[in-house]
């Protein structure tokens, strides 16, 4: 029974399949399909979740895409218009998995508190979506063909509101009677490696407050009545999955240099390692050699691990949450190329890159 | 005829008062009842309008109170505070007014948009009110006496979310159910000394956006079926307001040196002014002085003149809505004084001043 | 004798004509030379003042360029480009009248106080400059060619830092060894119609505080000892100055609709007037008609005048000094509009708008 | 040979001891001298180090005192104003150690970027600190008695400046002559939980950038010619030191319950733990039930194990350097109190927490 939660659902699937591989020695798992794409040296990750598939990895019957983005981290300007762009060609891919009609009228969420860094995710891309519809309503002669109608909303959290942020969606969405929803978040992430380098887009809706507080009321088609299209981003990791991150990569690159296991004394193993490329799943060592390295915890399964880890560091208070040191520039990064892509997948007069015009 | 907008309703019943001065030789307005109270130094002017009163100074029947606070230009922390207690005890006392019950759940709503600093006083002040309302909800234990259920939202401009401000305000009313609503909205000053120098209450409503851009819907009793107590402080004047007080002042001002007149030669006529008390009314020159001082211009009554200087600049495009350069500390202080008082009268465990040790 | 303080060299040289016109019937004053020319549809006006010119306009033996650039208001883009466009022409051609050398390292001194909306253009500009002195000393090899040593300090205010900002940057300029100084301020206006609207350039030095605060010492070649080109912007005005443009303006106005004068009653003058095209000099009514339209006050001269306003709002603490309520989005646009230009004028690897590529 | 880098001199001398521990078996290390004194509930931690135990704990000869203060990280106003107090009276009995007299003019340094949160210490205690020196110089007669000069700097970062950041201190020592400076600095900390909960004195100087980037030219009495006061709060870890950290913990919880550890299967180990109490050295569990808890990597020594999780990490560009998500608020907070303290220690008319009078 697969229990640990996780935004992402790549990473529930990958977990899903590591769980079976042990039991069944096979990695499909029934009800759940997955396609990898390489768009201009990006990683577009397709995970389909069929009613079946719910049970299994512990997600939702719906389509889960996860764009891995590690380029991002550089701060190069020129990365961040390729992530924008294959981010808009994703977006224009996934709208009809939804239905989404190219005159509906969409509310952009941006979930998160804007006074906390790393979840002002949503607050940053609102500020910089192209907001249409008041101008259809006022200034409907001003409004030039290839602009649909496009309002935007910052809910707040509850800290500060007292309310529900599902409430106040609900409200509004009752009043301003959009065709659908899209959802902006900041995510955790169950990974070192995918803090501010993931992309997941998601059919099935979103809880406010996942990635760094309390999960709220969730925002999705079952609540709100019209279709939901969630984007989020990782950006924050809790020291138990740092920790167990750093063993699991402890663990393969020892498995890469057996050999040296032998002679420890004199290079601490790993010295010798070519990290030229990336560590990958056979590098892992057999469960004998996890235990010569890691003792007692090399010979857990993973979710032993991580709970051994939540059990140590929980009681100590010490089970910290934390964010890359450049979250700031990370933010402003991460916002600009999501309101990018957004405004160029929204309007047909700012495809094709053209989004990045309206924003600051 | 009155006509020209004001956000203040002392100064439509002021210009309403002018009016008829100068056609009945009479002050009393009928409808409008004017009690003024000095305050811990503080004037306070209470001002109801019956609804006889309505068309006599176009302002709604209704309760609208002015706190005069010069001395929170002047910065001093002491200021600050007393200002803060002073509006508490207005505050107390305005709420049955308006049928406010000491257990009713309160939504304080923060107009304006954050990224334009002296439109910002909506936001800033939800910033530092203390929300208790999701406590009630989910945490009810742990509330202790004399708080009662808050919450806020600040909903943005219609810029900024492409939807009527009133909308959303609707929606989150209808969700929340509170039984009663706080707006708080920078204002637009008709007089230069009013700017970040007044607070006005009112039981009538207000209209998002009447400071600093068009008006929106209105916000009040009639449209979100509760009561709604409105606070607002005069954060931008124009250019027009800004010759039009200086052109009154200095009429003021050779009124009260009128011997200088004669020979202006020497002097400039108000070198000799002794500027150690303020203009007041009685200074005002007669209609045959203020056309030797002013010509054409000083013949002129109020509305025309401020009809003419709008007439000049507008065309020219250098009717500039302005604020006074230190905005960024104004609103910062304005915000806390107001924040502090809404939380001392709300609670009655903040209450006298305690409601400073929960904001920043 | 001409006596008042202006930031613009151009609006002292047009007082001085102003008061030689009426003297000696004659415009041009001896060692003030001004040559206009229009550039992409911006305004370039350069005056070089000799030492013969100083005691004339009030102004040091220098040269005064000042861009109109009214454009920039509109917030459009396309203006933002242009006009950085224009200043990185004319910076390039300004360089040689101060001797700065393609290979110089340039020193860039950001004024003002970055907590002050309107005076924290010097802090915005050196945030979006290309600082690659560092690079020189520290990886001289990831230099590529087409750059130059650039270092950037931002000293401050003396009220928070309680120190002479010329000592600061004085003291910066001894270790760091600079060829030459750009010195980058927000400036108070004469005029309103001058507000984010004016880029001056100069050679002879600029003194901290001039916009928004008192004077401070002068950073210049005399006191630096090398080079000095600084870069202002109107950014603030007084209620003194609305005021006398706004009565200049409705003079012009009433002298352009002469004839409007003789029935006032049916139209306040103005109604008629065409405002298709800008006032103008030859606007201005004569003297009789002056004294008609604005009495005592408009048979003041220009300098009587603003010493009567001054006279009247000083003692009643009314002065203000404004900027505009959209300053936070003016001075983020000004920011980059300068920084755009800098980087590419100091650059030649980034010259023809290429600096935009490194600023936010 | 002790040679991990550590900012704070307590975590140096509490590795030199372990080392020596082994090696020696005994605690007390030569020309270091260790007093702890606990007031109002806070650790105060004393470290002298003379000529004689640089070598061994590789720190410079000089006062190093740390305050723990994991209060601060409960946000409490009343533990911020407890801490502001003691650390007031600790820096009242630091100046004396470097000679700092009561009329001495202190120029306060405060580090760091301020466009990065978990490096803006130095920058935020900058704007809170209460200068006075520009009012000795030009108004005196408005000085009171219990005030001292006290100036203000924030250098930037080399990224930004393109200088060396004791270029820039040191040429503004040269120009405003202070007596003695206090520098204000954000520190990497080695231990997850000193992060936000430790206050580091320390009269040997500091290196700008220590805490968050590349280390820089030192900032000392040796560099500046006068008695440098340092002051500096952990903001920052890196992925190593929370994996060494949880390991650390895991052992110790692991040693406290050893009964346990022959039955994992049902309760992975710790579940029965207590964690009513802090873990302690003596939790440690022997060498032997290292290795079976841990294996190899059990059986390694304190350094070895750092240096392999560097070895495994950064070749994988995975050693991040984190912050708390709350870093914003932790900054804030942080500097609040330090603003305080350095207030209230430095004029003595704001003497014992009238400090905070004068700061937001």
């Amino acid at each position: 029974m697969w229990s640990l939660r996780t935004d992402l659902a790549i990473e529930a699937h990958e977990a899903a399949i590591a769980e079976r591989a042990v039991e069944e020695n096979s990695q499909a798992i029934n009800g759940v399909e997955m396609i990898e794409e390489n768009i201009e040296g990006i990683l577009l990750n397709k995970v389909t979740v069929s009613k079946e598939g719910e049970a299994a990895i512990g997600k939702k019957e719906g389509h889960y895409w996860t764009l891995s983005v590690p380029q991002l981290r550089t701060q190069h300007e020129k990365w961040q218009e390729t992530v924008s762009s294959v981010l808009e060609a994703a977006l224009k891919e996934f709208f009809p998995l939804l239905n989404i009609q190219p005159d509906w009228h969409i509310l952009i969420v941006g979930l998160g508190n804007w006074q906390v860094t790393p979840d002002s995710l949503g607050p940053l891309v609102c500020e910089n979506v192209f907001v249409t519809n008041h101008l259809f309503q006022h200034e409907p002669h001003a409004v030039e063909n290839g602009y649909r109608k496009v309002s935007a909303i910052v809910p707040g959290v509850m800290g500060l509101t007292g309310l529900e942020t599902s409430d106040i969606v609900h409200g509004v969405v009752e009043k301003a009677k959009p065709d659908a929803v899209i959802v902006i978040d900041a995510l955790a992430a169950r990974a070192i490696e995918r803090i501010h380098a993931t992309i997941q887009l998601s059919s099935t809706g979103i809880q406010p407050g996942a990635g760094v507080g309390n999960k709220r009321k969730e925002l999705s088609q079952e609540t709100l009545g019209i279709p939901v299209l969630s984007i989020g981003i990782p950006t924050v990791v809790d020291a138990v999955t740092i920790t167990y991150d750093t063993l699991d990569y402890l663990l393969k690159t020892m498995g890469r240099s057996k050999k040296e296991i032998d002679k420890p004394s004199n290079s601490l193993l790993t010295r010798a390692l070519p990290a030229s490329r990336r560590l990958k799943e056979e590098d892992k060592p057999s469960e004998n050699e996890r235990k010569l390295y890691l003792g007692f915890v090399g010979g857990l399964n993973e979710e032993e691990k991580r709970q051994l880890l939540e059990e140590v560091l929980s009681p100590l208070g010490q089970n910290l949450i934390v964010t890359p040191k450049d979250t700031d520039l990370f933010m402003e990064q991460a916002a600009n190329v999501l309101a990018m892509a957004i405004n160029s997948a929204l309007h047909s007069a700012l495809s094709e890159g053209k989004g990045n015009t309206v924003t600051h």
